[in-house]
């Protein structure tokens, strides 16, 4: 751990998301929780100009509409120009061809820091058959290291696998997370929010430590959520939206060495 | 009770929404909670497709922009031709010229499995006069029973108004459902969570069930919104509105025999 | 205090909101607890009728898309025209071209009654240099009392810096108010909210009283976050947010009295 936590504190980084509508406040929140600055925009006519100004860029194609992949380009593009990392959260990618080509558009136009994901998702851009519903993860039995090594590969970024376990990759390295909780995936735009605080993480790290900052991003998050579940049952969605927040803001780099279940 | 609870559990139906700003982020969490899975699209390049993986679509224009009508038509007329159910939730219909030539246009297009409203939203739709004031629901002292039977006849659907009492009627039969709290007005979006989980109840029931299944999911709404009202007072909006998500993911079927108030 | 909120709670006014998706679901439960009716609509095909039924219209630019620019221009036209009272909220106005041309358009096209924003956000729009970063007030020391003044004075409105004390200006007048916790800018859209519950005040009073009808808003609001941080540590920012909402629907005249901290 390179302790980007504490940096983001320091440092407030600003995070430009173009954002879906179901995630917009939720991720507004949970970055404001980590110690960064949301600024969630997607009209077309500030995208040159809000990223000069960011630390990062997430750019999640939750609930867009045909005109905003447009603004997702132009925003990427100037953020590729400033040199600031991007992310790309492909939600639902494998649902619909209009998603499907959004994201080839997105990956042609666009390099990206990381590309963070489910199993489905990430497995559509690596091209794996992956038994995807909706906008949620599906089941297999793919290989989900080598999945996350490709796409690390093919778009030169650290990819993620959220799910149980993260798998990361840089493609050449890997790293595995255990770290979680049930309740996680028991609300809505806990990944997304999860993508948003990659932004954050990468917004701190130089692009040789994106990997590690990426791992850091996982961790964190991950242990937020066992510790905003404790005491819960697993029915208590609500509340653990909550507790994550306040544990987000008060989570600190000695728990996170504490509690990290890492294998590389 | 024919327990559609325990099948939206077992499995898992995907919902999709077309629903506004202010709803998104607590229909889909409120979904999850009650064991279905939301995906929220509006985007026009993909409601040829999103219907066609899905198990229900429901329709709700709170916050609707010109450009959406069009997909909400697409969307409905898409979930006709593959026989999934389709909900409106026709929020503020008699606000606005809009709404109401909005409204007109989907019900010309698109066959409903149920309509979804207030009084007032109810009324309008029937051509009763109803003293409406903007999406809420207004007063009156018109036959509730009536109006909902008169809609559910004209539209082939299942109506169900939705208030202190919920009235609902397909035509010949009838039900009001007593349970309830009066905090769930009192949170943005209560209705339309409502609508979402009708989504979610009809996906799993036949056609001829539609009425039952949705006299279920509006107890089962009404009973877990009284389990999350417990201890409260009448100012706790906040905590209900945790509450509610919270009570949506534990209620049995078992409570929902034991707390119904219904009248045929 | 000339008891605004208690003529909130007995006329419920309806508040038309232009505003962002990051806040349109907080603001509604915001304005809900205050004892207000939300009304949240961009449509510009409604927007000269939403006006003629509301109490109040609040325009909240923080994610607007270039086509609600009109919509907000006609939203506040006749708003003007109906004579209901409106607040701009110039979120980031600093922060883009396209924002500063958009509060531009607005501030020559339509009559506002109060303008809030924070100090980075009223500089801009009072043309004095300040330390913007994103949307978020940044730094610096310039006398904000007298920027409030001068945007009072330059579009004859009521101009309301937040911060950890608020200045209130109507050009002739000053206040400052020394009431709220450093939690509310740890939540998102705690602004954007603000600027709805002050449409609320507004809506229930007199023209010629909207100076002491903001003060008494920017009041209720700083004291409902003190009460709602009583017993919260400084990183419970989920926890908070709930409060919040709990201690806007409880507060009463009284607790006004008692904790209003307010230098004329």
């Amino acid at each position: 751990m390179k302790n980007y936590l504490t940096k983001i504190k320091t440092q407030n980084p600003l995070i430009h998301n173009i954002t879906n509508v179901v995630a917009a406040n939720f991720s507004a929140n949970g970055l404001l929780a980590i110690g960064a600055s949301p600024l969630m925009s997607a009209a077309i006519e500030e995208m040159d100009e809000v990223p000069r100004i960011s630390q990062a860029l997430v750019i999640n194609i939750g609930t867009l509409m045909g005109k905003e992949v447009a603004a997702m380009v132009l925003a990427g593009k100037t953020a590729n120009e400033v040199g600031i990392p991007v992310v790309l959260d492909p939600v639902g990618v494998g649902a619909t061809t209009f998603r499907k080509q959004t994201v080839a558009t997105l990956l042609k136009e666009v390099n990206f820091a990381a590309i963070r994901g489910n199993a489905g998702e990430i497995a559509t851009i690596a091209d794996v058959h992956w038994q995807a519903k909706g906008v949620d993860a599906g089941a297999g039995d793919a290989d989900l290291a080598k999945i996350a090594q490709v796409v690390a590969q093919k778009y030169r970024c650290v990819a993620m696998i959220s799910g149980a376990t993260d798998y990361l990759s840089d493609g050449q390295r890997q790293a595995q997370i255990h770290n979680g909780t049930p309740l996680l995936p028991k609300i809505t735009a806990s990944g997304c929010l999860l993508s948003a605080i990659c932004g954050a993480f990468l917004s701190v790290a130089q692009p040789e430590d994106y990997f590690h900052a990426m791992l850091e991003a996982a961790t964190t998050y991950a242990i937020a959520g066992e510790l905003a579940a404790q005491g819960l049952n697993p029915n208590q969605h609500g509340q653990f939206y909550i507790h994550l927040l306040d544990q987000l803001a008060s989570i600190t780099p000695q728990q996170i060495l504490q509690y990290k279940r890492i294998s590389l």
